[in-house]
């Protein structure tokens, strides 16, 4: 495919993918086939010879289609959304012919600073804290990292370097393994299974801190076992906090833990990942309240802020933290501008990964193409169909709510067993009509249904209420009594 | 932006892209500007109000182009190529729009079982043992990873988890953390810096081997360093072995490392990031005997191989050593077909990242419009442009040759000291009309001249040559005598 061929295959995919968005409610949302579907549609090997572009394409509806979850269906409730918009769509078009692989800023300036510029436009967005924002002179900054996962772990490596240094600069006696055999991470009961994969690839012990009635951790529960571990010799030295989790999108009180945390020396770290697109609607951002006290924060713009994935938002106070961690100076990958010299950011000391991608210029394009007005419409219209669904729960006396609604996700289940919810799920599943995914909470099996795709109306709420409904009266119908 | 607006502007940027690489040589390959240049050229917050497409646009140009580093430019021969090629650039379009997060099989099945089978097509193009490749019954299979770093990583990761169950179902009195403080990895003095990175990561000691006269790892040094550190109560555990290292693109001898690793009971990862995609040419497979000792093997098709980051390749022998180290299992990630039923890959358990795009599109695409013979075709275009590069080095006395060229890389230098050397760099560097970078070899300042752009042909060698030789000129004219 020359330049030529690149002109003509490239528009049609435009229209492909227009096509593809505007008429994907006519797709069944999950797909019904047997693990193994796509072996045997395809070749076992590579063709020796250049195929056809039509060929290909062909094979995109034969082959891929009817095995993707159409996670821009407004029919699909299911996690949490995967933010998709046109803008960023065309932002990733050019990023990927300019193709620059940005892990220094000599590999790429504008890649670097546009970077540094629009997590600053985005902190200013959530009215984040003054020492967050790198500007000229800061000693904070944010970066964009893959995922939220990747951020967790950033901030755990970094507070664990930090701790070993600080412990050794006290006891010169301990060695460095003696002190990582002692240090405890802590996060709450209900946070995302990759905070506890980051002290599992940090190799630190971590304890899951209980939550409230609310599903929320709260200072007096992590005091008690900070004082129990510190009475067993051991180090707390990070603690993860949760807004708004994924089972429930429950908030932890980060204005109480936030005291405890800098008082004892701990890393806060915020993942936000879901809920923190809303902070920037002012109504909302009371609940990052507290993020005074964090050492760092993160959320994905690539969930709720319109940002096609991967963009996941991280924010330090000190970046000499994150980046006296690894930092790694092989004479290849030195220039002229280096990071030492304070006004040059290297982003590869920032991230797991060395190569990095163009990606602020999708939130370049979503922000100035929606404006901060059209973003906050975005949420609060998503925000509002979710409370319509709560209102449509609450109203039918079979079901329950299970926690508050905040923002975009309803936990609700019939009142009655596990059981019975576990149908309702299979039910619904097997109808591929919507698309749930169910959570656990206080040990009850509950649905979730959770407001993603940008083109989810109100008409898609009633129609998948009246579904549920329907399926839960043929349920209870079949049940013996 | 609507539909009917991305219709318009996603063909202008097809367009705009198109133009852009056609027009490449005529932008200087690396910027002239100082660090912080781009904060003073747009405003300190977000628009609160939409802008134009217009505008964004003019500001592309405005803004962003001056500060590019033009990796795809014919005249850009530093650090190693980044791919790009017209069919992984469609692709990634169709990605973009299907936007599925494929962290499980359920999520997306099409984007799981696509990679599979993708990765199994790669890995018989390089003739892989037939045990990396997934099939319908293997316990091996390969995953597409971000970087290599990750893939590093990931098989450190593996390794410490697999050795420290060993050792503890061995000796029950030994403590994990015991454990964990005597295990050693290994690599070349000459392996990039994130496998070393990846031993800080996961908290373990990593030696680094001394290489041959050939900057190669043999199986003499690695098997001394064995048994000093075993007789000092070390574990080793882990060891990177590099087919074409970053500095000079030497190859360890991994036909004689395997057997020892295997009997030393140690993880043997290959990271080949630039060199594997050569592979494919059965002139240059031999490079890659010994392959069937490996525990884990990487490379990067968004190197050489025409397809555009991110997209790392590895294949593992066992899979249940990669997913047996991290798996977690939530119930919001559960579904009624996972990877315990043995039919079913859940990538999730194979990464740092939850979340993941539906990059094995770019593969497939690229494989169907390149066919096999047309990959070879180009790194054989590569290789040759190295070649020719190298010729003209070696009829010129002043310079010299400072490893073997097998692929498309040349490191040279003047004769004479790294002083002299590093002037050159400077003036090189300075004229943006060619991108270098240095490395050291055996303590000496060396010139890298990587062949990148898929756009580079003879006359950007000849041009190059005649560039640095002027430069050498007026360099060695202002030289003291």
């Amino acid at each position: 495919m020359d330049a030529a061929e690149f002109r003509r295959r490239g528009k049609e995919m435009v229209d492909y993918v227009a096509d593809y968005l505007e008429n994907i409610e006519q797709r069944p949302v999950y797909p019904d086939l047997e693990p193994g579907y796509l072996r045997s549609l395809i070749p076992t090997e590579a063709p020796l010879e250049p195929e056809s572009y039509e060929e290909i394409m062909h094979d995109v509806e034969r082959v891929i289609m009817p095995g993707v979850t159409h996670w821009h269906s407004p029919n699909f409730f299911a996690y949490f959304p995967a933010a998709s918009s046109y803008p960023a769509m065309v932002a990733d078009m050019l990023c990927g012919a300019i193709g620059c692989i940005g892990f220094s800023w000599a590999a790429s300036p504008a890649c670097t600073e546009l970077e540094t510029v629009m997590l600053d436009w985005l902190g200013k967005m959530l009215h984040l804290p003054e020492s967050f924002i790198a500007g000229t002179q800061g000693h904070g900054g944010g970066v964009i990292q893959g995922t939220a996962s990747e951020a967790t772990l950033m901030a755990l490596l970094a507070a664990r370097c930090k701790t070993v240094r600080r412990v050794l600069a006290t006891d010169s006696k301990k060695s460095e393994s003696e002190i990582l055999s002692k240090l405890v991470a802590y996060t709450s009961d209900q946070a995302h299974s990759s905070v506890e994969r980051a002290a599992l690839i940090g190799a630190v012990m971590m304890r899951k801190v209980p939550t409230d009635e609310h599903y929320a951790v709260r200072e007096e529960m992590l005091r008690k076992m900070l004082e129990e571990d510190k009475a067993a010799g051991l180090i707390p030295f990070y603690f993860c906090a949760t807004l708004g989790t994924t089972p429930s999108c429950a908030f932890d009180h980060i204005m109480e833990l936030g005291p405890l945390c800098n008082k004892e020396n701990m890393w806060m770290h915020i993942d936000a990942a879901y809920a923190g697109s809303a902070f920037i609607c002012p109504e909302f951002r009371p609940l990052l309240d507290g993020i005074e006290y964090a050492d760092s924060f993160n959320f994905n713009p690539h969930k709720f802020l319109l940002v096609n994935f991967d963009c996941s938002a991280m924010w330090v106070k000190k970046r000499a933290d994150i980046i006296g961690a690894f930092k790694m100076e092989p004479l290849y990958l030195k220039h002229e501008n280096q990071e030492s010299a304070g006004l040059v950011t290297d982003y590869r000391h920032w991230q797991i990964p060395l190569g990095r991608r163009f990606r602020s210029l999708k939130l370049w394009f979503v922000f100035r193409m929606y404006g901060l007005k059209g973003l906050q419409a975005h949420i609060r219209k998503q925000v509002a169909l979710a409370k319509e669904f709560e209102s449509l729960v609450r109203a039918d006396k079979r079901f329950e709510i299970c926690a508050e609604v905040v923002l975009g996700l309803v936990c609700f289940r019939l009142k009655g067993s596990n059981e019975l919810n576990q149908n309702l799920l299979k039910k619904i599943t097997k109808s591929r009509e919507l698309h749930l995914v169910p959570c656990q909470l206080s040990g009850r099996f509950v649905l979730r249904f959770a407001i993603c795709a940008r083109s989810t109306e109100s008409r898609h709420i009633q129609q998948a209420w009246r579904h549920i409904t329907q399926l839960a009266f043929e349920l209870l119908q079949e049940q013996p009594h």
